[in-house]
């Protein structure tokens, strides 16, 4: 392949540092791929860390060394979360979504790639700085922004399930108590699934009560691992005192009132 | 913002292109942002497509007109499939997944958002030309798969789910039969997921009979919409003749024998 122009390879570089978000790549990488020297490469990346700041688009850190390179990471901008909430806040406050019982219909909203997308670059930004070894959430609605998030963090996804399946080899039980309805839950994840000493961060679309959460603190327990996060897209208002204390919630569900045909969402907690 | 040189325009031009798969930008979005002419930004995007096409990392494809724009699109490239698919199978081939029962634990993979992100980009570019409204998958699996696909298609995904759940609203429940096992499943899905007279492409990351997929078929028959392709990581060898005649698979299981301790799999269909 002949040289590379300038522009040309600021443009590869961008896509294969942002398609890999959280992943090292090291200068000799690119300056076989590109043929080019690494002071040459050391400018390019200069440059790309001066225009996503300007765009606040993410930061592109440089690690030193022999294991040195440089990677591409999400950064928690709250301009940028704000906008994303709100936009959220008013599909979701419409109240064709309030669905008989009370509940409100949000599942195409969690299974839109490009809505997705946010919130997980989102709780990747949040909680980058965790050295985070997993991304745990429990099916089925949660999986795709838990997906996300890990992708952004560059880390598995552990997905635990209702029932222990025959796939998924010898698995670890619990039997937990939702703390909304008082009844009696269970999770099942497999042994091979979580390594020891891990520190894991639980992601799911909705919280009520904190039951799931706290299952998953004592789930991460059997594993010997420890819940470093939690982060939900919706939380709701009441119960205020909740099973756990600390996790971040981008939106907080008031009221659903399915007579007055209201739904009373607001931004969650991290922008307070 | 003050003007922007040329390499930090296709910096942020391949950013954001990139980062939204099969989504059309109009060049008047780009013109505001980076404050300059659209005949610039032309030039711009003909060094983008040069040099992705000399990469073979996907495509930028123009849309002439008032409602024009440029997009970045993912393309097939069988040597980008063989690799991928060749990596896999040396993973999943390790004797050491073997479960008792003569069962293969590839949980880990299919949660790995780097190999994901590869299946979803592979099977994305694979359909590409399908115009599809949705990727649909079935609970659990699948669903990190089905994610990426829908994210590098651009189309929302949908899960259907084994029981009917009050927060989806109204829905339509079906029942078939596994192909393999002969036992009667149940899949569900809310009336409000689906469209009517849409396109949408099936994922999992197994198949075996193909009984979930001709349940998919069927359940989107009630909503008046139709399979245009079927998509799954892994087959199975056996049974050969399968419910379904159309569908690609990137790996082909021929035989896990738990007593010699071998995997056996091939590369799959699309590569033949």
């Amino acid at each position: 392949m002949e040289k590379l122009q300038r522009n040309e390879r600021i443009a590869m570089l961008m896509k294969i540092l942002s398609d890999h978000p959280n992943q090292l790549f090291t200068l000799n990488f690119f300056s076989e791929r590109f043929h080019c020297a690494k002071s040459t490469l050391s400018e390019d990346v200069d440059i790309l860390k001066t225009i996503l700041e300007k765009f606040k688009m993410g930061a592109i850190q440089t690690v030193a060394g022999a294991a040195g390179g440089v990677k591409y990471l999400p950064v928690f901008d709250k301009e940028d979360v704000k906008q994303t909430v709100e936009r959220l806040c008013n599909i979701l406050s419409d109240s064709n979504r309030i669905l008989s019982g009370g509940f409100l219909y949000m599942t195409d909203i969690i299974y839109k790639p490009d809505i997705v997308d946010s919130i997980g670059r989102i709780f990747a930004g949040y909680f980058m700085e965790k050295e985070l070894d997993y991304v745990v959430t429990v099916e089925t609605k949660g999986i795709p922004i838990a997906m996300m998030t890990a992708r952004y963090l560059n880390v598995p996804l552990v997905i635990a399930r209702r029932d222990s399946k025959v796939t998924e080899g010898s698995s670890v039980n619990i039997n937990y108590v939702s703390a909304s309805t008082r009844r009696i839950q269970t999770m099942s994840l497999s042994r091979r699934a979580v390594g020891k000493n891990s520190k894991v961060l639980f992601v799911d679309d909705f919280m009520k009560g904190g039951g799931t959460a706290q299952g998953i603190i004592e789930l991460m327990k059997e594993f010997e691992s420890t819940v470093e996060g939690i982060a939900v897209l919706i939380s709701t208002k009441e119960p205020a005192e909740k099973n756990v204390k600390e996790y971040i919630s981008l939106i907080v569900l008031n009221e659903v009132n399915e007579h007055k045909k209201i739904v009373n969402l607001k931004p969650g907690i991290i922008l307070e």
